[in-house]
């Protein structure tokens, strides 16, 4: 049970932040990567208690199937590595949509971590895919679309140029995602990451290597200020 | 003149974006590091043929000196070594502020040349210094204020702690900016910057080290959409 | 059979430091990452001729299997992969206590090898667990506890911001462990790393990444001077 | 003045943390390397109304010469690049003593840096200079004196290994400074950082590159315990 | 007096290729960065008696009036801190021209570098200036001219995008060349380089960071085969 | 369908760029290493409606055994890990020939990589194996071979010596790959990627490590012109 | 078969340097690491009619047992992971012996393929084992046995700090061999390398991490000429 | 005075290891970089008491005016940075010599440094300049002379390949010194260290980057045993 603090131990391996859902609009998400299945059985137990929704990121195929045989309500988003829970997706709670650009089919899954984080925040998705700078038509094939979104979000590895050349044609916030994908010099990911960090377009932030997660739930909060009056 | 393209060449050093004030909302921002006192003068000439907002970042003393001199209608901003014009500084064109947050008294360039800029792009700012996290009470002395803000900005050096901790007591949208400040391995920043794109407080998004500029252009591009309406 | 100068060979591979114990006040602890099962048994049945206490660190649960079997007198424990002899556990040997603080459910193998080694030191341990800083009362409801401490020991990976935190907080002995617990550019535990030793809290001490023996052998060396006279 | 939270305000770049003193033991220490000499007169003026121990590191002589003509009561360390105040240096506070071991003459700026701060925190130094390991004999010559220190510190650059030789020769909390002395290979220290935080002597910890301060202030905390009952 | 080698002795600090130029159709160049005057002087007399062409790069304005002070017959071009000689410039030697295209004013003095090589080498150069990929439609501006280039350097600092961009709308030998122009993350043109080695767009080549000289002499070389029989 | 731009999308994982083999001379290549059999298969059937040539790079040898199960046409190099199509190898399309020169029998994969990829495009291939540095005669007995070519690619893991050396003695277009043979400080090609950065033989040019499909294309681009009137 | 400059190809994937046993005393050793099997019969079949002599290193178990059936006169060494050949152990060439010392039980393999690769080019070897710094009276228990040897070989991982020690007492030839073993910050064996660089004794020369066989081959060079006359 | 451990203070910042002649062969060499001429005034003087031989390292010009003003017999070699004494030069102590390589002009400092330190040792030199492997001729015209020393040591920067093309060549112990000669990438001697260790070549052994010193006391080592009959 929650003490008074707003703080629910878990055994002896976790300690919940109930109250984060009303202090910061949305529930603790759990990182699954490091977290056994039983560890993750029972934190998401715990919180079903607290809460109705519920988002595990890093979830392999092996653990997610331990996982929802043991916690009811739970759906799998194998693209995503995700789960989430509880109950039936939820629906879009404002106006207007996310763009999720991706430079190539590689990063695949790090666009879906991002769109179904998105989708589980209350936010609408447009996903483009595979619009890398080394045949910069198809990027302008796609640009109303993206220039018609809320926020948007650019996935690249590699050379990481994509929300560079966004960044001078798009008038939104733009929040770029470095990927892992590429060999060799690419450090596995550090070259997209230092690439968009110098990226000579201005107002680009940027998170984490294969953080899709993070630059959505970024994203679902200036979504949320921007349409607050809707 | 600019040709048909919206481009328009400055001596053989430079080739002016035009159009982009129209197509991203404000004129192109120069960058004054690397270049001698003559390009940037040549630049600021021709760009107030076509702008009456200019933004020059990292420009020393000597070479204000130089260029205030040539150019009418500039004002140089010391601790932020920028210069801005031309004329008057700018009304806020929009309600709410921006808050930006520094970790200590030595960040306070980067946190002054965030606050010209958010200025310049007609946002209100609320500037909050030396609230690191070794002193927590501090910060939580002004935590109010921070989380009345449309929009934050959390400005760290060393371990560049700030942001994690305020992720996880402010909903609203967070840039963070490492700096320089520290010595032996804190690498010029790499380490808080690291920090930053690590931390688990989810949501924040980071730019490069000490840009200052960056983190309040991309604020300002989240504070426009935030209060369109009014 | 160990010589005048202390030092007994084990077959051609190994030199036991027999005067250790009686020279550092315990005995060399082996380090099984590198070392084949058939190494540790060797080792191990020659310190039992020369000490009660045995501590192995780093030893899987195959190899453990195999030593175990072969030499009476040990007990695995495998949430901190260390093999412990010779008998029972060991009875606190002075008063008060270490805290052992970890920031996350995935940096628990680290706290444990940490708490096991300051059993086995003749310390007694405080576990406090998942007291991260993006949930910062999470850290408050257990402050009490931590600052009646005789010495911390701070477990973090990501950013790596609790010992920063706390080094604020309490006027104790404070020493950081990084973890390796991350991704992307946590750089397997060196962000952490940097963090803590860049950390703007004064008189934090830092360990090698995912060293949980060693900052616990550095605190009970400290806690042994501190109870000397009960 | 101080508000309620024990936090004052210095102008509009500093904001004390005045309960410092009563809540961990030692006043708010300043590091004065990014600092201007007004901020660092600014804030000592106002530190003098609430505490008698000022330190100051990382000052240069030219802005010591400042400071100490504008604020009354304080004392350089040249050596050490070191304020401190207000008036007579402190007494010991406690029995025992603490050696500073450094391993080259070119460390000596450090060691000085380490012992002022333990003078000013009350406790006594013994100074024990040139002791590297490349002529190990030296160290033995000077062996007893430090076997007989309730805390060591061990500075070192290059390829740092004076702290594990120490380690296995002391029974005695050990802390190891690496400094950035050496040139190539050496990258300003981080060689040796990194062969202290690898070294097989157990319960070394360590601090950041140079910071003697950061070493003083650890091995002060656990003085204090070691001696509280005299 | 050149030996039967090809080798000939300048004092004892340099030992000259003069062979090369028979074999490899261009003498040796001088890289003047870690040399004295008095070698560069040295150098250039015993290199007027083999041939008429000489380049040495890297020579600052001070190294240069000394030198053109003793050796008659030199030019020094300050942009690209370089020295030719002997005697008035060369004319193209073939038809066709190679396009150095860069990024930002900032990367001029590398453009220059290379211009000024690749005339000395005899090919006509086009200079394409600030069409980094922030402003893309600055780069389609000029896009014909350099689409109609033998051979294109593409010279960009900061994110490194560029060639990717052209590598997808050029079909010609494309030779990208990294400046140290940027900051904080930039790391001196490690990231530009990362970027240019890990683009998307196939056939793009790589050389030091700042290498302008390098480029160029590499682009002279595919010049002379594609022209040869004109 | 391909739309007006000459993007064609197959499923939601991939945007062909139809319009690359007219506007570039060669069409799309796939980067296999990072795609599903399955995402590989439905790029493969869709390029077989617009092109007569079709490359993918890092394939193993499961996925080519799906791959070529589903799309008639293909064919598998097993040492080179591409796959080809559609139908016959091609004849070479112009006179002369490319040597790819490889330092070690360790670098062959990379050195077929380039190989197959120069036959697709149209150029002949000399192949020059194990003429690594410390045997320098070695390279001798292969010199003229090497002369005579149009172009030459020199492969190298380990110090990356061979090109420097190559480039004293050829007058030809030099492209350098490093690959990540080696250990323990080659840091997986770093070095040699570096040592062939900083080669004192101007012109050489560098792709990314292990990529021997770039360095193929570049030469094949640079071949085309040079043979372009034959 | 070879040709006049004593090169034979094996196949297309190797190239022998016949002459270099004539040349440099010692035939061309092989890498096994990454070459097939089949690469690696090849070669030792063609080398068996050139030479006595054979040294094969860094095969596993598993080549080495499809090579050992198919070459006869091979020898496994499965704790060097080395092939020698052909026929028995040669015996020892010249007086005197070299001391093949290493810090732990982990660094054996490292220390095997030095010692097997001495006994190879005709030395004789001491090994002393286990005597790392941190019990530094191990080292002194064998202190004689190696002041007496001709050549010193110094085997560490972690902090790699027993060259250092070493240096100031023996004043002989003394080669490091920094080893991989270690975790978190030892960086796979670059922190060891680091510490040998810049030790503070004077005379020490390095190689490659876990290059046993290189300090070996250096060693024997060093006593080949100490004992020419013998 | 010196104890009867061998170890004598000066002043308080120096630990004179007085036996250090006798126990290995030479006295203590002082590095002059991070000491003030006070000290090393200091040092000289103690040491004239002990040895008529004084090695001092990294000692610039001003210094050097200042250190030999005050102690007599000492002498400055301005290009190697260097002061020895006490006296005249010594005469060669045996026969034979050894080969002091250099790549190129920039790196003769470094040889210097080598060349000076093995003339103090006793040793006859052979100084060989700007024989870079990218004229490979140049090599080859002074290889005899390489040859017939008994030990060579290779200077190189920037790829720092010469090593290597010796290894094949010369029979001979062979020690390499990188040096911090290049730009950009050069990484300021790291890729040069880095060639070096991973040379193909085997039996080249490496020291610090510049480290001519530590590359010239391991030759006179080396050079010490081998004519130690004569």
């Amino acid at each position: 049970m929650a003490d008074q603090l707003g703080v629910e131990p878990v055994n002896d391996y976790a300690l919940l932040d109930i109250d984060r859902e009303k202090r910061l609009g949305f529930p603790e998400v759990v990182f699954g990567e490091n977290k056994t299945s039983a560890q993750l059985i029972g934190i998401a137990e715990r919180m079903s208690a607290h809460t109705s929704r519920l988002l595990m990121t890093r979830v392999d195929a092996a653990k997610a199937e331990q996982i929802t045989a043991c916690v009811p309500g739970l759906h799998y988003h194998a693209e995503a590595c995700m789960l989430t829970g509880f109950g039936p997706a939820p629906k879009p709670e404002r106006g207007g949509y996310i763009a999720v650009v991706c430079a190539g089919t590689s990063d695949l899954r790090v666009a879906q971590e991002a769109a179904v984080t998105l989708e589980m925040m209350g936010s609408r998705v447009e996903r483009i895919t595979d619009v890398g700078v080394a045949g910069i038509h198809r990027l302008f094939a796609r640009l109303e679309l993206i220039r018609e979104a809320d926020v948007v979000i650019a996935i690249a590895g590699m050379e990481g140029a994509l929300p560079s050349v966004l960044g001078g044609l798009v008038a939104k916030p733009l929040i770029a995602v470095p990927t892992s994908i590429g060999y060799g010099t690419g450090l596995n990911g550090l070259i997209a990451l230092g690439a968009m960090l110098n990226g000579c377009a201005p107002g680009v932030t940027v998170v984490n290597i294969d953080n899709g997660f993070g630059a959505a739930y970024a994203a679902a909060s200036i979504h949320k200020q921007t349409r607050r009056e809707t």
